[in-house]
């Protein structure tokens, strides 16, 4: 394995961090916060760490899957545990569990949280949380490629890894490029959403922090009561921003470019706004007799729905009080989440889609035992290379949510807290129900609860293999080895 | 779609429901019970309409897949609806979704009840509800196998649909010797549990219903308090034959014809005690606190540990109140369940292997990417279809977990009761947790609800894809039109 490559691509992370870790620090020289050293001390300690890695250059360029799996699993990993570090150091979250657990919710735009008092946090903290909720929101790796350059090599393989969803599409032929286009529209519709919050009279600060959580579909709220203190007018802007951050960023790309047949003919968004409106409806009518009227009932549910089916997990009401059906249709949207492609989290709608008519497919084979016809999606055909691999996505997920809720069972809560805890960290949602409801936090569970959850997060996040393979023997017999480049593996050029 | 064998094996299988229902009428005698008068006029119903149905010869007796397919789902629902008669008319079991469901639930040897007081059935009804859980644990279609000649066709097709697992072995050539040395076994492993427990002077008539519920894997007790009230010895020998019943049948054959090392080869079989074993030590461990002594906890463990990885659901203590942990353990072997080709439900623990085994080589191929290794069970490689075949399995028992977990919230229980009970009743299990647990009953359950549970139940115990046909466009389309043999699709003889 190419280790040299890995330390270089985490002391690359690292200065990024140092630079992103700045804007927390302007935060606190604004609001005259004392807090705010924490934050430029391990900005310090990010970038000298940083230049000291990437001081010797890789012996080559040249990475394959493994790599790029290996390397962003650490990059997360390495990103997290520097970036709690501000939390422990201004005694904010003074537990390393507490403090790496809200630094990898908000990195994986999960937004679940062990704090009981948001609020009591200062200016700096609160603005580092969301803003993690950004960075995360298109990958670090992504904007690592956007920037630098690498010659030679397959970036694919690091793209593939961070990137959400069942395949990367190439956007233009070079990824750098990709990358780039990428970066330019989440900016865009950020600053969009931005300007719209703040003509809605929303405070500059809480403007720019819900626009990150929306952005990143994170859901870290700078309140208590996460958004429900604000006006309807807000609660819309940030509902349609929401299910927008939830589309894939590809049918933005072919919008800006005019290829509006391609930006609408795609079978994912359709089906996504199909089940956006289908659960807007059934939880209308479900929560209507309890509301005070129908613009209340609609405001809710709409709200409540883009949150969870983009896996953003801000909450207007307790919906943990809601009548069961309506639960459970949260609950489903918690699995099926956003778009492949988009910022969200969840299984994604394009596998969804794929699990369904692969079940069509073997019906119809017992109709029809000689038909060969292929899966189509968006009238193409779809690899059977794609199919099996989503297949096998789903049976993984199916494992790692069984052991994980086996494993953090032994804190003895109930089932529905456990069970989603567990869905509401691996779809990178935030809030489940019962003792992790929209209401109530993560902070009750035990450290070893926490770091499964945390494994989970960054699992859902980096789409499971990438940090199943740091378990693999193979890798860490290379790590404790250090042979660059192994015998056999000839290098793959994109 | 050669709809007249269908309708001839619908006949063949109310006659020899007719037949089997005169045990109960035989029970009736003996105990002076004027509820054998329904029981006796069900049978004459059944040999009546049975015989009139039989009268007419079909044309053919050559069938497909999807003819084995649809003849085994329509001969599970039109049994169980004649089955469940009997209660109906002895006005024991009023209402026509409740007798059903009992019903159902004996025939996939589910062992799920709607009645709070079983102690108040008379014994006819009691030892009807017993016997059906050993007329399905082996099967119906298996049995008429057994017994009637049917020239030509392929069997395989009747005998997958119904067999449990995930691929039918041949034992023999001819399937029909097959089906005979299967019920063979499954007779002479009953009638010498049926010796042990009379040995430990059990009642003769609780020995044969429990001999009925353990081998079918079943689980309606005969008692309210299941076989809390019964002895140690007769405790650990229904344990014992729990687990036996749940492993693979073609071991026993393989037993009886000497070939031991095909019989003691069996990963499943490895598998299957492994898990067992390490499901008893952890909850011998976690309920060792709260018993009164080390040999009770291990009573106790290992009895609810059998009784749930066999999918039988006998209890002998209210394992609701067990600690979280112990709890899981058996939520996770609800969903394991036994070994293929044994009378048990569940995902069956040659699937699970295979399951892990796919993501454990989908890891691999991150690391070589070049690898075209396939996976082997027993040293022997696994075909690619199978593995998919599979997959698809686990992909469409989510699929119909999810959709009926919704379906049944409308009935506003908690989220626990719901999945237990979608989870207890696909698996053929009975009881689940909380209002569902082992001490609680189905009764409360909307008709819809028990209707969906219903299916759940008859989807599990035929491997879903039988019942999910019936779904399908092309069946009512063919029902409706009576084409005998449709152009394009040749038969398959095997």
């Amino acid at each position: 394995m190419n280790s040299s490559i890995i330390r270089y691509i985490l002391g690359y992370i690292l200065k990024i961090e140092g630079l992103l870790l700045l804007l927390p620090c302007l935060t606190a020289l604004i609001y005259q916060e004392k807090e705010g050293v924490c934050f430029l001390a391990v900005s310090a300690i990010c970038l000298l760490v940083g230049i000291l890695i990437t001081i010797k250059k890789p012996a080559s360029f040249v990475f394959y899957q493994k790599e790029g799996c290996v390397a962003t699993a650490l990059s997360w990993i390495v990103m997290s545990i520097f970036g709690c570090l501000p939390f422990i150091f201004t005694g904010e979250i003074p537990s390393f569990a507490d403090a790496l657990f809200e630094t990898v919710s908000g990195f994986t735009t999960t937004g679940g949280s062990i704090l009981s008092d948001v609020e009591a946090l200062s200016h700096c903290s609160i603005l580092w949380r969301s803003f993690t909720h950004w960075i995360g929101g298109m990958g670090v790796l992504v904007f690592l490629l956007a920037i630098i350059p690498m010659s030679g090599g397959s970036h694919i393989n690091l793209m593939r890894a961070e990137s959400t969803g069942a395949s990367v599409g190439k956007l233009v032929p070079k990824m750098r490029y990709t990358a780039r286009i990428l970066y330019i529209i989440y900016i865009g519709m950020s600053l969009l959403q931005f300007i719209l919050l703040i003509a809605g009279n929303m405070p500059v600060f809480d403007a720019l922090n819900t626009t990150f959580a929306t952005a990143g579909t994170g859901g870290f709220g700078l309140k208590n009561s996460s958004l429900a203190g604000y006006s309807t007018y807000i609660q819309w802007v940030t509902t349609i921003f929401m299910i927008l951050f939830g589309i894939s960023f590809n049918t933005y790309y072919y919008l800006l470019y005019r290829n509006f047949k391609k930006a609408f003919s795609s079978e994912e968004v359709k089906y996504y706004f199909l089940i956006i409106l289908s659960a807007i409806t059934i939880i209308f009518i479900e929560i209507l007799e309890t509301t005070s009227g129908i613009w209340d009932a609609l405001t809710q549910s709409s709200f409540q729905v883009a949150s969870i089916i983009t896996t953003t997990g801000f909450s207007t009401v307790d919906f943990n009080l809601w009548p069961q059906t309506a639960k459970m249709i949260l609950l489903g949207l918690m699995f099926i989440g956003s778009c492949a492609g988009s910022t969200g989290g969840g299984i994604k709608v394009s596998r969804l889609i794929l699990l369904v008519k692969t079940v069509a497919k073997e019906l119809n084979s017992y109709i029809h035992p000689k038909s060969i016809r292929k899966i189509k999606v968006d009238k193409k055909p779809v690899e059977h290379e794609i199919v099996r691999t989503i297949n096998v996505y789903l049976i993984t997920f199916c494992l790692i949510c069984a052991v994980s809720i086996f494993a953090i069972s032994f804190d003895q809560k109930d089932f529905t807290t456990n069970f989603t805890a567990v869905a509401a960290c691996i779809n990178n949602i935030g809030p489940g129900f019962e003792l992790v409801g929209p209401t109530e936090n993560f902070g009750f569970f035990s450290p070893f609860s926490k770091y499964v959850l945390i494994f989970d997060m960054l699992a859902g996040r980096l789409e499971l293999f990438p940090m199943l393979i740091l378990f693999h023997p193979v890798i860490w017999k290379s790590a404790l080895t250090q042979r660059p480049g192994k015998k056999g593996t000839k290098p793959f050029q994109a």
